[in-house]
């Protein structure tokens, strides 16, 4: 008889977790969001909605875990920003590529119907500052740091609104559908950060 | 008999829509957002559901509606920022009494379910710039045109992107639940955008 708890029962276990990942993210980019269902994860997953409930008691739980996921399997350096010495050439190649990670249609829905739930549970919204947005922004802040050591960067700024000043304008435009998300866009808050706090 | 389309007529209407309103306002703060029915608001504003339907097609239509009679009965006029010529004492007051609204809970719950339901209706979003951000937003840039005549600001700097800096930290904070919204974070806000658009 196979030992349930084995390495066996493991892999199953994250194949399965895999597959109910991967449904809620294409589920998500393919439909309304509140006509994602458990049931509709669980049954493109393969598995039992039961499966699904074991492990995680909502939907916005699921959705949390699907967004997690996307950053999994990045070791901790990989995390960190870019540090070739030059802070405004670095930050504009994040910011770029921030502009255009939004402007994906896939991470589009993903992003917003998470910026949805985390509205309006504000225990989810703790839960994603401590496991997704916190350790985000001390990768962001390490090279802030390495700034303001090289002397290009104000030495007294405040860390956390200066990366307010740099991210919260493309979240609110992106968030609002203000206007597009450009590269030219992403430069323009990279300058306005850089002359804000300035050495 | 009455003429059904007379002053009485029309005084009755707008009884009953401002009934309406002040009956959405008062749930959307009491209760959990999803469980905020068109029935539950028609039930507390003492009318039949179908008086509401007749007006609004749906739940977020009538809190968008909600959300705009707030700033009804206000002319022209009171839609301007203050201009005493200081724009750092002008901005500061404005932000603190923005950081005050958002922290009050009552238009917390009623902003917050807004919000949500634009994230994800492209169409109220539309409609939400058109008839409530774009005027405040015109106000706004009223103000600061006359800070660049005055040589407060750069004269070149792009004012959409001047008051992203200066309100989009303050909307992600709150939205976000970050941090407290203190009149201390308010006038940090004023100060960074000064530095970054400084003429």
């Amino acid at each position: 008889m196979s030992n349930e708890k084995g390495p066996d029962h493991s892999r199953r276990r994250e194949r399965s977790r895999q597959a109910i990942l991967a449904a809620t993210r294409a589920l998500v980019a393919e439909e309304a969001y509140e006509k994602v269902t458990v049931e509709a994860i669980a049954a493109r997953a393969g598995v039992g909605k039961q499966t699904i409930y074991r492990r995680w008691p909502s939907k916005s739980a699921v959705v949390f875990a699907a967004v997690l996921a996307l950053s999994e399997g990045a070791d901790g350096q990989s995390v960190a920003l870019p540090d070739t010495g030059d802070l405004e050439a670095d930050l504009k190649l994040v910011m770029r590529a921030t502009a255009e990670e939004f402007a994906d249609p896939a991470f589009d829905r993903l992003i917003r119907a998470l910026t949805t739930e985390i509205a309006n549970d504000a225990a989810l919204a703790a839960e994603y500052r401590e496991r997704l947005a916190q350790p985000l922004q001390e990768a962001k802040k390490a090279r802030l740091r390495s700034a303001q050591e090289a002397g290009q960067l104000d030495p007294g700024a405040d860390l956390d609104l200066v990366l307010e000043v740099l991210y919260a304008p493309l979240f609110q435009r992106w968030l609002h559908r203000g206007a597009p998300l450009t590269a030219a866009y992403a430069d323009s808050l990279v300058d306005a950060t850089l002359r804000a706090f300035a050495p």
